[in-house]
Order: structure tokens, then sequence, then C-alpha cells
């Protein structure tokens, strides 16, 4: 019990890993806690439009624990393709290692095994959050007016070619809408 | 597609929802996006510990949705007994009305019953999400030494009050944990 409450604490500080993006009202940068609420919710409300059937209950477990990770890894920056993005799979096997390595066993087990299947992204609902992943970020880039893009001088060709591959297979309708949007923003 | 994506850009306002507590660390208050993905891990985390038998995928969904309402009626602190606690119950049903009526009929309504069924309090799960809820900000609180508490004039009796007869019951080692930090603060 002792474990799992220290390891409910732990996970407070994913509240302080800061994301690249902002709120979709450009108040502030998002933080990786709020960030996996908003896609437990999306893993709730997108299945049906899938086009794979979707384990819901794992796809939404999934999605709030793929990045718990970063209390110790940080966030990476998903244009980021320097040094910090060459070393991020070894900190965050460190940091799952050490933070799914706090709790009980059965249970420690169970968030890991999410992890791995999300990271090998083999599976119906690896590829769904990892969709709905993507998705997200650039919702609230395109709400935005892509201020978050225009900063790092990322161009909309970027955009589509790092998101559609893993977006348009997944969620087909999501993707349309999202790419007619680009389209309205300068190159 | 439209309105299920419109709901999810919705979303993003409950990460602008301010609470009363604090991060663990003290460093800012809480904003209810962050606590309800706080809950969903807890509800994962937690379930082998309840008295009853879970439904951990419900519970966990429960917890992700039980606050969105929030978004048009706000938070309202748990030792609130005024006018806005009053009110809460309205603000709280209209809320409901709108934001899971933004979704197409099914998803909106699977929403809609983890919403009323966290706000009956009548299942296990409901009663394990309440007990999670509240066990949260309370363990928060209390890393932080009782800070909240103190600047709200909430004496440690009432602390107990509130939270003990809905956190004991469903998750007894974890009251028996708080209780004994609890008796280290000043009364």
């Amino acid at each position: 019990m002792l474990a799992t409450l220290s390891f409910f604490v732990e996970l407070d500080r994913l509240k302080s890993v800061e994301r690249r993006n902002r709120l979709a009202d450009g108040s502030r940068r998002e933080n990786t806690a709020e960030h996996s609420w908003h896609l437990g919710m999306a893993a709730l409300v997108f299945a049906g439009f899938a086009t794979e059937p979707i384990d819901v209950a794992r796809a939404v477990a999934m999605a709030l624990t793929h990045d718990v990770v970063e209390i110790d890894a940080g966030d990476t920056f998903a244009y980021d393709d320097g040094e910090h993005a060459a070393s991020k799979e070894a900190r965050e096997q460190a940091a799952a290692d050490r933070l799914f390595g706090m709790l009980p066993a059965p249970t420690g087990a169970m968030l890991r095994e999410l992890w791995d299947e999300y990271e090998r992204g083999e599976t119906a609902e690896a590829r769904y959050v990892m969709a709905v992943d993507r998705m997200a970020p650039m919702l609230l880039n395109l709400v935005e007016g892509g201020r978050t893009w225009r900063e790092h001088g990322i161009t909309r060709d970027r955009v589509v070619a790092r998101n559609g591959p893993h977006v348009e297979p997944v969620l087909p309708d999501v993707w349309r809408h999202a790419a007619a949007l680009l389209t309205a923003l300068p190159p």
C-alpha cells in the first residue's frame, strides 16, 4: 500500500513537465499530465471513427500511462531530431524501470506492458493511441493558428509528413479535416 | 466527426479550471484536467486495495469524465458550504446537458451515464472513484504539510469528517495511512 501511495505522489511530477505546444487559447504551454487526460478522453470518444476495432479500456489506460516516463526523461519535442531525440529511448527505458518498478509487481507489470505495447506500436490499440497522440497537439496548434510551428520554423509539409502516416490510416476522417485546416495556414 | 472534434477542442478548457489545492511541491495550484488524469491513474493502481470488486475500465472512464462539467460550472472547493456550493447541482446539470450534448448521441449518452452514475454514488465504481477523488487532494495537501487547509482555516477534524466517510469504507488501508499523517499536523 505504501509503495502504491508513493507512486501516486510521484506521478504528481508529470504536471510539471512542460510540452512545446500551447493550450488552444494560447495562454500557456501544456503540461504532460493534462495532455494525458486529454488523450484518455480522446481515446473514449474517437474509437467509433477508427478503421480497426479498438479495445477502448486498454487504449484509455495506455493513453494515461504512455507518457509517465517523462517524469524522469522529460518531454521530447515531436520535431526534435538532435541529440535529445537520439538519447530518448535509453532515457525512457531507464525511467520505465524506475517508475513502474516502484509499484507492487502485478500492477507495475500491467503498466509496463501498456507502455511497452505503445512503444512497439504493433497492436490496434497502440496505433490508435499514437494517432490521437499526434492528432491532439496538431488540433491545438491549428486552433491557435499554428503559432508553435511558426516559432520553431516548422513548415506545413513537415507537419503533414510527421503526423499524416500515423493519423490518416487510423482516423482518416480526422485527418481529412485536419489537412483541410492545414492548407489554410501559410506553408 | 466535426461534432466530436469540437468536443475535443472544448475539453481543452478544463486545463484552465483552477482548484484550491496545490501540487505536491507547492509550486502552483492544480487544474482540473491534470487532477482528472491523476484520478484515472489512481483508479488503475488502487483497485486491488478496494473492499469491493471494481470494474476498473469503468472506474477509469468515470474518473476522467466526472469533472468535465467544471468547464462551465467551475470548481467548487470541497470545504465550501456557502452559496456557490448550494447552486452547484443546478450549474453542473446545465453543464452536463450542454457539454455531453455536443457529442453524437451514443457517445454523449455514454459519458452522461458515467457522470450520472458518479453523481448518484450508488455503484461500487462510483464509490471507488469518489474515494480516490477525496484521497488525491488530501494526499497532496499532506505531502505539502497541510498548507491549503491552514490557508482556509480548515481544522484536522473537518478534514477527517469530510473525507473519512468516503475513503475509509472503500480504501481502508489508504485511510489508515492518511489518518496517521493527519495526526502529525497541527489540529
